[in-house]
């Protein structure tokens, strides 16, 4: 099994075209270009990946494919959360087939739950498989809010290593490294890894690795070095970039940054909207500018 | 067709065990119950109905076979909602060809859209049928918030007749009344349909309309009669049970009730737990005093 | 003592210019148009008079003045709320010498304190006179939220007789009123006086009173009448007009309508701004339509 | 004058009894201690010291004798911020003529003003007096949210020169860092003092400095080493004793611990309760723990 540390890409979700299918060719490439970078390895099949947009069997078809490009070279996560826990089980033990490293998921929303069903279902979900499992705390986009002391119990359920703590709490975050430190725990705001590793977080997960993943392993470099200036500096820069992506919608914009640094990644499927001129132009600019060559 | 009008219940899925089938004999029971009530209709796999915890066969199962027992003897409204558009528009042309009367959805959550892309979106789900399509708007579950003059351009897509207003913002309700007087609208919190008519109304779809339907129709009775004393009072005993209801589980209490009412309904499945003694026994009591033989 | 029934009228306060004194030639005609409405008394020294605009002595000086302008003909109930408990007993006591039939407070706001903490404060307060006392529920600008369970409790205090409810959960409100019968229960958004009516409410208190006294009574008088057609019908012209002076800013635009209506207001004190042409052009083309003459 | 640098302790105000007068020997030492600390100064009259609980005569009296103790030894901030503007401007003049160095201001509160409205009072207090100003952005208690553009016009206003900022929006922080290089921004939450360092805070504003000055100032000196583990542990002990203050409410916690360090603050005033004896053993179990002797 690889190790669970380091920097994780949130895989983005090629297609061919707005309705078609898994552009599989760029997907190979994506994979490619990520596993030889110098990060860890890849979320696959997450929120970055249009997850809730495919079909069981895109998202069963997209984390197999992964895989096999992979090949060992590189950590994968697969990320398993749905609304329908049983949809989460059999994508999780399809990972643990397919040759995962780590298994993940977002809490189980639309339904608002109480803590206790929470635990109750991540015990289950992460029983599926013996692999290691991260919880994925996404308040934002889950509607799901937990203390320090909610997600210090949801790391002790059986198989559970961590977190991917894509909340702005930093308060919470840092109880959360003294409750568990053992914990493997990932930052998952791109725009504030720098505090959440002044924060106490082991690595990150985030879906502007894509696009800048030498940015995001020299700010971790510069941070274990002690060089905060040059970490401020890179991480002004990759906030440069991720304003002009939030402005224009973050996986749009991705996926347009991706196609224009050579592989074609077609549209985000509807209900996304297609990027307008003015969008692209400031994605362009912005990209010239804070995208090495 | 059919008429859009009056109170629907938004139906509940019985399960055979808690990981267990769709029980098709308590289905074709409560329909069966249901049809010959008063109330104008059902409203099928929805959120009541933990469409969100069915496959995509179980909801088409579910569709299809309350349309059977059904048989033209009531109004039917499919929901269709869900994160993924492409199951939607499957599940709308299902429910057109299994004979429904009408379409409905929640907008597709977890991802933050912009109006514009839900208005999209709408526009193409309510075009892949002929069937009157009734826009869903519920901001406590989708996390999806709209002004009364957005959910007025809503309305005036092609096929959308009207909304299921589960919303508390009665001033903007009562706005968008104004706005499109020929909108059918219809109020989807039971606790406040008193409320919800006096601001402008046609009807309503409810869960608890499940197990109190003849009280429903009684409001309504009261209210168009002017006899708003016994209105009040027949809400307050709603709203008495209601409340026991919310402090168990809103869907287990609903299924518990049913049960203890002679069509087993089975648990919810997980992520939802199971009502503890001490919840069972409340339901009880609110059952013994506000649920009339 | 005046009974505490109907519907008050929450009062503006007239200034002689933008940062200038109380202007009290309008204040006594302001006050002798509503005395000699069908409104039963006024809400003295509130948000809507720009209470926190004031200093101490300027409030006081408002709570005399009405009272002896008003001379007994009216039901007065004062507003003493402040962040600052001490000056919320000193108004308390004055406004008992200058002969008001009532006290009122919104919670200490800024500070977020714990229901304990309020309920020591409300017992204080309301103890400091002998009068009758409303508490004052209003969640979006107090900050401060209470369960149905926690205002009965505070309707236990001594001499609490009541509830201000601005508040737009009408199902917390309808368990108020099936938990204490006997309270008066007021409510405070005129954009939704006929939901709270129909879920309980005694009466109201409310800023656009002001300009529209006969419309609320009819409100009141239709609902009791059960003619819930024309009630609708009179809310529905409440609310366009209420809608235009929302888009102006609720104060300035009743301000503005008062002067229109021939006691000049002034403008409120900074940091509200003024009204532009637009905006008063809005107001006009609103007041022209939905303000009888 | 005093240059506006590092960090500054938020000045609780210490009484002699519960319902009774500033406690000025109390408050002389308290002064005399952190002037002779490493802070570089005091923020005076703010939301630690119970501002909004005070009489304008009390807030006045405080700016004044704090100055006197201070006597030019230690950089003082004037907090005039309030709901009423006039108060504000009265006291911004009084902290001018009593030497404070600069002048600070929550914006006013408890009425939802718009963002023009908001910025032009800025505008006026900060004309007030010649001193620097420092704009207060803290949207948990002041219900106020800006954006970056939004703070960067307002520090481009005239003598604005930073902002204190109490928001866990480092995303935001980071994008006003790039905006306005120049500004001085400094960090209010104590328990994340090392994420907006590492964003780009140039010092920091808290209450808990009172207790723990020298940890502050350690925190400052590892950061700025570069010696990040250092500057974790320290910060981790920080938010072992701030959870226990957060607990047990974070100004009267801090009284009772300063009491306990030798100065005698009394209790905070009411509506704020006491601690009971669970609460002052928990936080005796802190200090023993995290406040060095």
């Amino acid at each position: 099994m690889n190790d669970l540390n380091g920097y994780f890409a949130a895989l983005p979700t090629p297609f061919t075209d707005r309705q078609g299918a898994i552009a599989e060719g760029s997907l190979d490439d994506l994979v490619e270009r990520l596993v030889t970078s110098h990060l860890s390895g890849l979320y696959v099949g997450g929120s970055t990946g249009e997850a809730f947009l495919l079909s069981e069997q895109e998202r069963a078809a997209l984390l197999r494919r992964v895989a096999r490009t992979c090949a060992g070279r590189s950590t994968l996560i697969a990320h398993v959360g749905d609304p329908d826990p049983a949809l989460s089980g059999r994508l999780a033990r399809l990972a643990a087939e397919a040759g995962y490293d780590a298994v993940s998921a977002v809490p189980p929303f639309y339904y608002r739950y109480g803590f206790e069903e929470i635990l109750r279902h991540y015990e289950w979900l992460a029983g599926q498989t013996d692999l290691p499992f991260l919880i994925y705390n996404f308040p934002a986009l889950s509607g799901v809010h937990w203390s320090a002391d909610q997600i210090a119990q949801l790391c002790d359920l059986p198989n559970v290593v961590g977190v991917k703590n894509t909340c702005g709490d930093l308060f919470a975050f840092e109880s959360l490294r003294r409750l568990r430190p053992e914990a493997r725990l990932f930052h998952g705001f791109d725009e504030t890894l720098l505090a959440g590793l002044s924060m106490g977080a082991d690595g990150g997960i985030g879906s502007t690795y894509n696009i800048q993943p030498d940015r995001i392993v020299a700010i971790d470099a510069a941070f274990r070095a002690g060089d905060m200036d040059t970490a401020r500096s890179l991480q002004a820069d990759a906030n440069a970039l991720i304003e002009a992506m939030v402005a224009a919608g973050v996986i749009p914009a991705l996926k347009y940054l991706l196609t224009r640094s050579g592989i074609p990644m077609g549209d985000c499927r509807p209900p996304f909207g297609q990027l307008d001129a003015d969008a692209r132009a400031a994605l362009d600019a912005a990209a010239d500018r804070y995208i090495p060559a």
